[in-house]
């Protein structure tokens, strides 16, 4: 193994780095916050769960005063249908930005709700832009509601989060975020961006372990989420008036999980909270992505849409390159990758987020030096339809 | 702190016992298994996830080769709307056997979902029985389906599910089971019990930390349920489907939850299965029945309704009690009650579940006895309504 000296505490002898977006590796001290059994009822872990919301709504900066957090226990998916479910109405239309995996689950989660929807359909990876949502706006006057996803992490795009709160803004309309990969690390601020509800989730930037996701909404919006939801477990109106009243979750929350998140956010501060974790995160993908091309691998999107949290590579067109022989061979070296989501070309991904830092990004990228030879793949470059995929974005 | 000594590793200095019905007391082992991070994709996880769903079949004992796992993230109420969401029919009744929060709580869900619902309400703790069902089922045909809660944790009542079972089998009604307080240590047994699909969560009889419930269904059920959810999230076809085809959760799984379920599971099997689990709760359960009678406290129910998973008992008559002082003073002991959840007379709830014995049991007799003193209560007897309510029972 090839790794450089690191400034974080490694992960434990034997334990691998998680390239991944979420779950990824979390420090010791987080993990170690779970070694105890609490109450969901008591007072102790009452305080617990009141100290996790009034942490997550500082996350907003200036404006967070008219925002209420409202954790819902499960996966991700789990907040984004909860906060579909609790907010978009049933009669008027939603319209989905949709650029990759994500956003194609929040069409096919209002299928399930049967709630009426538009499609803004960019493929894989190119971004929604503002005057094309403006147009769309302006010229269906059913559309109430907008949701944009913040970083689309099936292709690692950064979405232009301002641009689409400006147009959304302009034509009256509510947006809604998925924020799942992107918050704590890139800012979400009331002050700039004009939005009624956002979601994201324990394992992501914060660098907490999988078990809940939270909602961020206005508090005049989960005032009027009252019996909009077709879920009993996904009610974010009923969670938050539930934990405005006894200090309690509805239902039994992850007590381990919420603990180790705790230990999560107080790291987040003592780093120096979002900026100072978005300026690590920028720096391991610089010191991954300089390192990856380097060998001769490609992005898949140009720099100005390259987010801090994941990073989508065209995999070699060599035939001695493998996905899954080079996935076993960086796992034996002590680091996960995740494989690609597009449909087009094939691709697989290297994750910037989690308990590393610019160190352990450079043994990535060592190590992947290291297997290329080992398979006997001469160039990483790509295929020329990748490349000429990749064209389209500039176009 | 009078506490005995015990044969189970106690808690760390200063953590109190739960006498909770989850999330309870679990081992140290069961904890430090969370002391790592998993990659959700990665090889070594999709393992223990095929672990989880078959340690969990092999509970079932004879039969279970009909049967399927399938776990749902979130807590136990995710897994039970998920099984009533992809089990129960949009236009055929479901008949809801009601006696505590936890059948209302089923009969809510059903509203949410809009699906009919026909109810037998027992009240707070009255058993629902054999002919009386029977009796509805014949009366109407459009009841397809049936849910009983097999420990209604709101009284501790032990509902008689063998007699329901066989009622709704002779009527040719499909069953489903909330077993989530009872499953790892009562035995739900295909091969005496005919049900489409029952739930259970991490953190109860088999002792784990919260952040999953899970599903046990017929395997044609699971392959009938295909389109009927109500949720993405908590479509237990599509989780199923996906399992079975990658090996995956669908959506991030809580893996450090996981690991620690596997490790609890591991600890069942070592003490004997659901049987021994059983009887050590049991044990319990007298031990902590006999303490607390003798200090003049009674239970709501007669010991032919008492399960061994959680007991309530009547705030004493004497003024000098009041459960939130009680409460407090016996925390300061280590121990964690739980308030009880009748409508009509004042109760508290005590649990027999979790890494707890005989020796704790007697434990927690022996403060209740230290704290009623230091309150100044003479007599731990109920007020004479609550015995007239609990006659009821025996009529
Ligand atoms: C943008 C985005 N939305 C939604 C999700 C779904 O979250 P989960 O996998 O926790 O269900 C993810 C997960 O990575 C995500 O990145
Ligand atoms: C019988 C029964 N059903 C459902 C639930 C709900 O589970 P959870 O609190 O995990 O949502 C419980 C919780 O104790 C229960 O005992």
């Amino acid at each position: 193994m090839t790794q450089q000296p690191t400034a974080l505490p490694k992960p434990k002898l034997g334990e691998p780095y998680l390239l991944t977006p979420g779950p990824l590796t979390t420090s010791i001290d987080v993990k170690e916050a779970m070694l105890r059994d609490w109450g969901s009822w008591d007072g102790d872990f009452k305080a617990m769960t009141a100290e996790l919301r009034k942490g997550l709504i500082s996350l907003l900066g200036d404006g967070s005063e008219a925002y209420d957090c409202v954790p819902i226990q499960g996966s991700g998916t789990f907040a984004v249908e909860a906060m579909l479910g609790s907010f978009t109405p049933k009669t008027k239309k939603t319209l989905i930005l949709s650029n990759g995996a994500y956003g194609k689950r929040a069409v096919e989660t209002m299928a399930y709700l049967g709630r009426p929807v538009e499609v803004l359909d960019k493929g894989d990876y190119l971004p929604p832009r503002g005057p094309e949502v403006a147009a769309l706006l302006k010229a269906d006057p059913e559309i109430s509601h907008v949701l944009i996803v913040h970083c689309e992490t099936s292709s690692g795009i950064l979405n232009p989060l301002q641009e689409i709160s400006d147009a959304v803004a302009a034509a009256d309309r509510t947006l809604l975020i998925d924020s799942m990969s992107a918050f704590g690390s890139i800012p979400v601020e009331p002050s700039k961006l004009q939005f009624a509800a956002m979601v994201s989730s324990a394992n992501k930037c914060i660098e907490g372990v999988p078990g809940f996701g939270f909602v961020i909404a206005h508090r005049a919006e989960l005032e009027a989420a009252k019996g909009n939801s077709h879920s009993i477990s996904l009610d974010v109106h009923a969670q938050w008036a539930h934990m405005e009243k006894s200090g309690q979750w509805r239902f039994t929350p992850p007590t381990h999980v919420v603990a180790a998140f705790l230990e999560a956010l107080r790291a987040h501060k003592a780093e120096g909270g979002v900026a100072a974790r978005g300026a690590r995160y920028r720096t391991n993908r610089d010191a991954m992505v300089s390192g990856m091309r380097a060998l001769g691998f490609e992005t898949l999107l140009d720099a100005e849409w390259l987010s801090p949290i994941i990073v989508t590579f065209f995999c070699p067109a060599d035939p001695a390159f493998s996905f899954p022989r080079f996935y076993e061979l960086m796992k034996a070296r002590g680091f996960i990758l995740y494989p690609g989501k597009l449909t087009v070309v094939d691709s697989f991904r290297v994750g910037c987020i989690g308990q590393m830092d610019e160190h352990v990004m450079r043994g990535v990228t060592a190590a992947a030096s290291d297997v290329l030879k080992e398979m006997g793949v001469e160039s990483a470059a790509p295929p020329a339809e990748a490349l000429a995929e990749r064209a389209k974005l500039a176009a």
